[in-house]
């Protein structure tokens, strides 16, 4: 598999009134398949890479395997006829267990770039399901909250040259960067961090922050949830329905994290070095 | 209904070492199941309002109809019980036709705040489907076409209060605003935009310049091309599948758009007043 993070297209750069012949290299976007036993459970249009990271995040955060133990293998289906392009856009998730995936599960849906929880059987099946993030102890400066943007920007490799990637950015409650993950949807990154988390054995994430590079809507909210991210932080806003899921849960939400400022929206009794004023 | 564009939280405020408590103006988000003869073919997470105009968009950027003419009337199911809170957020879409919606279409899929193709049965039947924009001989001034951000944000009644919201805006080839609509997702404000044009009987939006808020793509581009729109510019970056998409279809889209500069991705010939140099 060659690199396809990007996409290079010509195009015409517009400067006032001068138009100049140019290049512009483009965030990939291709869709890819999950199956799981050999069920399509989803289609997501995601930027090529890490592509059993994403698979794997995707059936964990979304409730199709409860464990990566479940897991046998995870591989390509190179060759296959079918509408994608290319040999690398099916893969294949076998499970420990041959029982086929439930009925319920088999969705064949599509996931856009930037769609989450288009497996979910409800709203109120993923609140039940995910529960609440234990209070694992963990507390985090307040400062070295507000600085992670920075630390995530300066490790993003691809983000400069397309100006279109998502990230996606875990961290310990020091500070330090343990993993980055980039894609056109924010939910695959968020998914293909999960999923290397759990290849790594270090999931459930307790006592680790977990940053975004832009919003925070439900989706990413509840995936940060399943795979027990106690403190969750964005560049931009949250909605308001992330905000209630953090709050029921017992999660850290902060947003407009910049620098040296930020929004905390719920559980700020993680936060440590700050002065309360009135 | 009650305003609930916004939603309000109590939060804390940071900055440096300071926390203070204060209240912030959250853009809302809440689920909304679309029905169409009775059988949900969608639930979408989405700002409330302006649903209607969101359910018939939804259908008919989906294909889950085929024109507006198709739909009888749109009304909400109030007080019935679920698992989706507040009497509004149920749409039943009857059409003129008792015949049930195809089993293809009867997905029950949930669609995220940013998620627009979850309805669609193959990238391929997308691509099919909506087929090519005509060409309708509009031509668009560069300096116009750079020039919308400004007027977009100018408009945006709900943005600065947020920083949460997605804006998608519709004007004339002389950059006059026609319409302009807001969503926590991307999608969903152009599929009331859509439900817009279409009550408004004005699809297909030939001669239209369509200018999205944020990034493009896939799905962005598929619905302004089912829409007709020969003109599609945005603040941030395409994705290349859009761009592909965007080429085939002999659609103009251009990315980067920020008051004097742009990038011209495809359909170039459509731009006037631009000095070609090398």
């Amino acid at each position: 598999m060659s690199n396809r993070v990007i996409a290079r297209r010509r195009i015409l750069r517009v400067t006032g009134g001068s138009a100049r012949p140019s290049s512009d290299q483009l965030v990939a976007e291709e869709p890819m398949e999950v199956r799981v036993n050999g069920d399509a459970v989803a289609v997501t249009m995601r930027t090529p890479g890490n592509d059993f990271e994403l698979a794997l995040g995707f059936c964990l955060t979304e409730g199709i395997v409860d464990a990566a133990g479940d897991v046998a293998t995870i591989r390509y289906c190179a060759g296959e006829p079918g509408p994608y392009t290319g040999d690398f856009n099916v893969v294949e998730v076998a499970l420990r267990s041959a029982a086929p995936v439930p009925a319920d599960l088999r969705r064949h849906v599509y996931t856009s770039s930037s769609c989450g929880i288009c497996g979910t059987a409800s709203i109120a099946a993923v609140r039940k399901d995910t529960g609440a993030v234990g209070d694992d102890g963990v507390r985090v400066s307040a400062s070295t909250l507000a600085a992670l943007p920075d630390r995530l920007r300066a490790a993003q490799r691809v983000f400069d040259r397309t100006g279109g990637l998502h990230a996606a950015g875990l961290f310990t409650s020091d500070g330090e960067l343990v993993c980055l993950r980039e894609d056109v949807g924010r939910h695959n990154a968020v998914d293909k961090l999960v999923g290397w988390a759990a290849m790594s054995e270090r999931l459930p994430l307790s006592g680790h922050l977990l940053l975004v590079s832009g919003r925070v809507a439900f989706e990413i909210a509840q995936k940060a949830l399943v795979a027990g991210v106690p403190v969750l932080a964005a560049v931009s806003a949250p909605s308001s329905l992330a905000v209630d899921l953090a709050g029921e849960a017992g999660m850290t939400l902060a947003g407009f994290v910049r620098g040296t400022t930020m929004n905390v929206y719920t559980g700020a009794e993680r936060l440590t070095g700050l002065t309360r004023v009135r």
